[in-house]
């Protein structure tokens, strides 16, 4: 047996640190005599050392101690580098290990592969300076700071044997989001999930300042995380020596910690877990910890100078290669490696085996034992729409069914997240067959929905948690979406530009296996949004993501259920991809048959003959909507002016999978020109009913032939007011609408009807404000079938059948 | 003298607390017969009750002892609501004091007044129902909930008389931006800063779930709150009778306990002011208090059933009429208020007087006493660019200079903001003259630029504080810029949004003071990223911006130093805008004369003579650039094409005031089509360079006649490389931009040019992943006069005059 708390053992851990230690520097300098075996040239040394130092050795001294314990306890664990801008750090820890080369064939374990490794760093087509998708091992890049406890707590929820090593940097915990993450503890049940093991990294030094936990003494640390429920544990010191025998001894105590919480808890039942205190680590030694302790008379080693490249040396700057030579020598190579550059044996047999290796832990590839989503056949819970209009429901009530039937149906994969807004997003349904994860004391007097092995998560009110779990989950293989008001989805722009930017580069990785895509659901949208007012309304996401790569970005406006329920069939199994769905939550007319919605979803947009006043015909106008509040005035303009103009051809389009408009120049998937101008015509005016800001419908429509268009969109003109007066702020009202396709297609003639939609208007300007309540008008709209419409009364009545 | 602590007044409190409850609920159910004189018919009540009980009484109390303090002690007080969805707590306190009625004379203070107050409460062209701009006394919507604390402070920083009475929600508290508002403390100057005290609200309910920290035991807020160096002090309970006295004393202790802190550093200098323990007070009372106490046989008080609407009543469902009015009696209206609808006279005398009403702070309406930013002629930092493109600057580093008199000028209403960035962003000269503040120890053996008085306040490494201090900041009369890196930015997108959405609401307050700017610096931006690699890339924060209403949004470009101080002082001199300014911070060329910087500024772009090869004939291709590196890539490509094709009529357009470009219809700002057509032709091809997401091009060109567009801008597509690969992956780089004008010039004559070009990049693409450095063609480049170009000749002659 390994007596891994022997003198002896904790020597290795250090030899091991070590050797981490010195190829990470290595990286950041050199390219060539990669073990200093012969004298150093100018041509052994990097142009443009870039990279950051500070973080590094600390991190590796973390990552050895990790592999004594993985070793110790046959522990299932993967490690989540906060600042992942200590990008060697991972590398070199995965080089040491062999999982490098296993998974980059051409980085061997000899001179030439460490050579290769060296100087590939950093390096033009080489690997990035962050734990980044190329990684082994990680699931989080550490770019944009904030995020690693959400990412960490996502991916061990439904793990049960994992254990995330999760490194805070002490100036990340300063970011908001981790200082919400936090509070993650609320969500872990100790019987059905993993344990997220916190490392706070109290290494003095964010960029260029003190950072504000490591000036807080230990007693102020305790009380702090004392308050949000952790135990912690403290690992201080400067001479490692001294340092290795803590550390051991604290992560041996994290760790029976951890198994004695979930060993005591799996007695009982998931449902009936208690909120443990889960140990997190306070690890307080310096940044740039055994590298330069000075430099021109400041100090580098203990604060912030550690940060990034600590001494001036490139290939144009020997001047000070010395002091480089004796840092790297101070690891003492010669007895790390051998002379042909491999790791010397007995450090080797230091790391831990196979899949126990952190780096090539399946969790970080894709997941354990990914599973496909179960998806039930959605059209069990369509909507009836014989009499298109007819039926009044509410969309995400409806959606709930097959919501709730995912979670019935995937008990230990799929997951529903938001910030406390499952309710008010009217996903009521999920609650007939779950609750939500709560490990505080429930009062079953007040709380509604709560337990310790719910399948939602939402009861923090944040959309960094809400996302950063989703994230987590997905990046494991597992399923779920993110239900959210539409503008405060914004509130993660940047996280999610963040995961699209992962999703990107992963896909580069041949050996990265494919992710479930990650579901955004925006409700509470603008357009209804009307009580809540002006700050709850904001449908930018939509332009946000299309600036993205096209081929991992879908944007869906489903308007009504069905549609909506096409959609999410659609995108829960789905892989690689950010999808939007905008879908609304008030009641609303139903309209689209499941078959319909199939098309839909399918085509991304469709014509909708009964909504249409012409079938094969060039029409005079075409009509066009994306969105719910937009199809449906959309729909109530062509019944306006079908009345008032009879012969007026009308071609009514509804869009679902708006981004298939682009040019394909610009998107894959976008329409050719062909179909393009088949659907909307060369030259005829387009009414363009939007959801969205109406910049977005310019530059999708910027490359195509037909330039008569009219976009009505959310033009930022909001209020507490009416529904109907939400849209008409914005021109995105059926008035607004009528009078703008009579207009565009009569001119002039069209001048006494466009004088009635502006009094229309006017009236219900006035009319709202005294009474508080729409106009009768729209009140008591209804669809009508088009009459004198001949192909569409046909329609109409084969669909009645 | 007042016996302020006597079961008398404190009884009066309570009558002025009910007075607030009652017309509360009031502004949520009824649109007349506002003191109930009568007996209730469906005609006095709404049809549509929108809003939120569960904050509102718990917050009238703190409101009616936050007067009793204010009366005590004199208090500069005013009050910031976290919970900002309780909109009438503030609109209620301020008619009940008077303010109201000074604000808005129809509202007066009668029967009539009340019913109208009552009427407009979240009703069609009426008020909110958050704390909104034309909510007397608010600087604060909430929203989006979690940034009361950092609102807070912004506006408390340099106003040393000022306590802001801030209640945090226990939901808000748990938001990413609240948790890490905590940390507010290190920036607090007791001598120079006024105070926050904190009033964290735990009434136990969000929207439909109870919250973490009100399952928290006392014992454990005491750690959590005492380990980030808050002194919590505790008030609770469920009988009013039992809590009056508790808040009294508490709150008494509060305000000594500031007043101790600030009289003692006060003593001393600010610049050895230590971090007090500023008290919080925890506020532990039931959601919905006083409220309904079950319905439907659930609790209603004390959960989060009381968030929004707690008995279901309104015009068309009277059934449960007798409860609400036995509610809204159990208040005793008889004895709050006269027959003709006034507050009684003794309770009137309740409110504090004139300015010392938390309604009429002017610190909530422009500010105490706010001045003009003092801006010292920039032109005396002007870089020398006699010959374009000879002296390499660093953009940052040269207006470092301005930003360090603009210190020394503005001494105590003017402050840089950032996330530990503002020496990474090269604003090092600032540092002359003063420090960052940072209130915890200061370790002078490792720390840099640190003070408890110092004028930057970057160090807690938070966009959200950053950016949260700074809106604290400006709305309350001082001027300031954040500078972040540019894709960092985007954590903030939806802050952002929320200022631009309360500065357009508030211009329509005709009683509202303008506002300086917000002034955005955005660095380290996507195309110098070359080191940070892709994670730090993103421009997108300018078609965010781009979708807001015109009038309160600039996006600026600055090419160079000059362009960027002369933006800078534009920006800086600006009100009741968000100013975007994207500027580079590594060495690069410097272009541009501060008179040619002037008229960029002023014109918003300009035909560059000297970079043109045509004057006043019409060119054949429009170059145009738009950022630092757009703009040295078109010049370079100028010159690449100059000398393969002399003849060729190049006309350099630099564009610094994007928004400038777009259509008169979008942005009234716009250039006409005449002058748009003057400066881009109506057809002639035009490359343009951009920094940003091409899609934003695409939308401001789709009014315009010209549409021969080339658009190279950022295609995110990035990478660790070099600075001028970083162009490359995005084709924005000298030789695919004159690729790209010759093949539009002169098609397939082009095509040996154009062959050269792809070859070109090839071989750059081969050579730096040899050798880590950009090739020396790139390396090398200057600026060359363009020989042959006569007018551009002249020019330059009468430049080097
Ligand atoms: C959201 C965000 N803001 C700013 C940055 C820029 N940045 C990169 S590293 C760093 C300091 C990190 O300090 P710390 O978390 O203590 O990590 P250390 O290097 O000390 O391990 C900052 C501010 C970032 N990466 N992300
Ligand atoms: C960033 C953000 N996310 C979600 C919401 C939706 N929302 C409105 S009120 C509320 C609950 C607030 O609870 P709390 O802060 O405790 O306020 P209380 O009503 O209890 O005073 C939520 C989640 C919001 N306003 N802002
Ligand atoms: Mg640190
Ligand atoms: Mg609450």
């Amino acid at each position: 047996m390994t007596a891994f708390d022997s003198k002896e053992y904790l020597d290795k851990v250090d030899a091991f640190w070590r050797a981490a230690n010195f190829i990470s520097v290595g990286q950041l300098y050199l390219k060539d005599n990669p073990l200093l075996q012969r004298s150093i040239e100018e041509t052994d040394v990097k142009l443009h050392p870039i990279g950051h130092w500070g973080t590094i050795s600390g991190q590796n001294f973390i990552y050895a101690h990790l592999n004594r314990v993985i070793n110790k306890y046959d522990l299932n664990m993967f490690y989540v580098e906060g600042p992942g801008h200590g990008g060697q750090v991972m590398v070199s820890n995965s080089y040491l290990d062999g999982s490098y080369t296993e998974i980059y064939p051409e980085i061997t374990e000899d001179l030439e592969g460490l050579t290769k490794l060296y100087k590939q760093f950093s390096f033009p087509g080489g690997v990035a300076s962050h734990a980044a998708p190329e990684t082994p091992g990680s699931i989080h890049e550490g770019g944009e700071l904030g995020y690693s406890l959400s990412h960490a707590t996502g991916a061990i929820f439904d793990n049960p044997e994992v254990i995330a090593a999760t490194v805070v940097g002490d100036g990340e915990a300063e970011t908001g989001p981790l200082a919400a993450g936090w509070f993650s503890n609320v969500f872990i049940n100790p019987v059905t999930d993993g344990a997220v093991l916190p490392i706070l990294y109290l290494n003095g030094g964010k960029i260029s300042n003190p950072t504000i936990l490591d000036r807080k003494s230990n007693e102020e640390l305790t009380q702090y995380f004392g308050g949000m429920g952790w135990e912690p544990l403290f690992v201080e010191g400067t001479e490692p020596e001294a340092v290795h025998p803590i550390m051991a001894q604290v992560l041996d105590t994290a760790v029976e910690k951890i198994k004695a919480i979930q060993t005591e808890a799996r007695k009982g039942s998931a449902a009936e877990a208690k909120m443990p205190a889960w140990p997190v680590i306070i690890f307080r030694t310096p940044k740039g910890w055994t590298g330069p302790k000075t430099w021109d008379g400041e100090p580098i080693e203990g604060g912030f100078r550690a940060h990034q490249v600590p001494i001036p040396v490139d290939a144009h700057h020997m001047e000070h290669i010395d002091a480089l030579v004796d840092w790297m020598q101070s690891y003492r190579p010669e007895e790390l490696f051998t002379a042909d550059g491999q790791l010397v044996a007995e450090l080797k047999e230091m790391a831990p085996k196979g899949d126990r290796r952190m780096a090539t832990n399946p969790i970080t590839n894709g997941g354990i034992d990914p599973k496909p989503l179960v998806i039930p056949d959605w059209k069990q819970y369509a909507v009836d729409t014989t009499v298109p209009g007819a039926v009044i429901a509410q969309d995400m009530i409806e959606f709930g069914n097959f919501a709730r039937d995912l979670i019935v149906d995937n008990p230990d994969n799929f997951r529903i997240f938001g910030p406390d807004e499952t309710k008010s997003n009217r996903l009521n349904k999920v609650f007939e067959v779950t609750n939500r994860v709560w490990m505080e004391a429930i009062d079953p007097a007040y709380d509604e929905w709560l337990s310790p092995s719910g399948r939602v998560i939402d009861s923090q009110l944040s959309e960094h948690q809400a996302e950063g779990f989703l994230e987590g989950y997905v990046l494991t293989g597992r399923h779920g979406f993110f239900a959210s008001y539409e503008a405060f989805l914004r509130v993660v722009d940047s996280m999610i530009t963040q995961h699209f930017k992962w999703l990107r580069k992963a896909k580069e990785q041949t050996w990265r296996k494919h992710y479930p895509s990650l579901n955004l659901i925006a409700t509470s949208t603008v357009f209804q949004q009307d009580h809540n007012g002006y700050t709850h309304q904001d449908p930018g996401l939509l332009t946000h993501l299309a600036e993205k790569k096209p081929e991992f970005i879908r944007e869906y406006l489903p308007a009504d259920a069905n549609s909506l329920m096409a959609v999410m069939a659609e995108t829960m199994a789905s892989e690689e991809q950010i999808n939007l769905i905008v879908s609304s939550k008030h009641p609303r007319p139903q309209f689209y048959s499941a078959e319909e919605a199939e098309v839909l979803v399918k085509d991304g947009l469709k014509v909708i003959d009964w909504a249409s006043t012409c079938r094969d015909e060039e029409p005079d106008v075409v009509i066009a909507a994306a969105g719910t509040e937009p199809n449906l005035e959309a729909l109530a303009a062509v019944t306006i002016l079908h009345k008032q103009f009879p012969t007026l051809k009308i071609r009514f389009i509804n869009i679902v999978d708006l981004l298939k408009l682009r040019h394909p120049d610009v998107d894959p998937r976008g329409l050719s020109d062909e179909a393009f101008d088949a659907y909307f015509t060369a030259d005829k005016p387009i009414v363009f009913a939007f959801h969205g800001f109406e910049g977005l419908i310019r530059d999708i429509f910027f490359d195509r032939h037909n330039h008569n268009l009219h976009i009505h969109g959310y033009r930022e003109n909001g209020d507490i007011t009416t529904p109907f007066d939400m849209r008409v702020l914005s021109e995105m009202d059926r008035f607004h609408l009528a009078q703008d396709a009579a207009n565009a297609v009569y001119g002039e003639e069209a001048a006494v009807f466009s004088q009635r939609m502006t009094e229309t208007v006017d009236f219900h300007h006035r009319f709202i404000r005294e009474n508080g309540d729409d106009i009768p008008e729209v009140m008591e709209w209804k669809w009508e079938a088009l009459e004198g419409a001949a192909a569409a009364k046909e329609l109409i009545a084969n669909k009645a059948d």
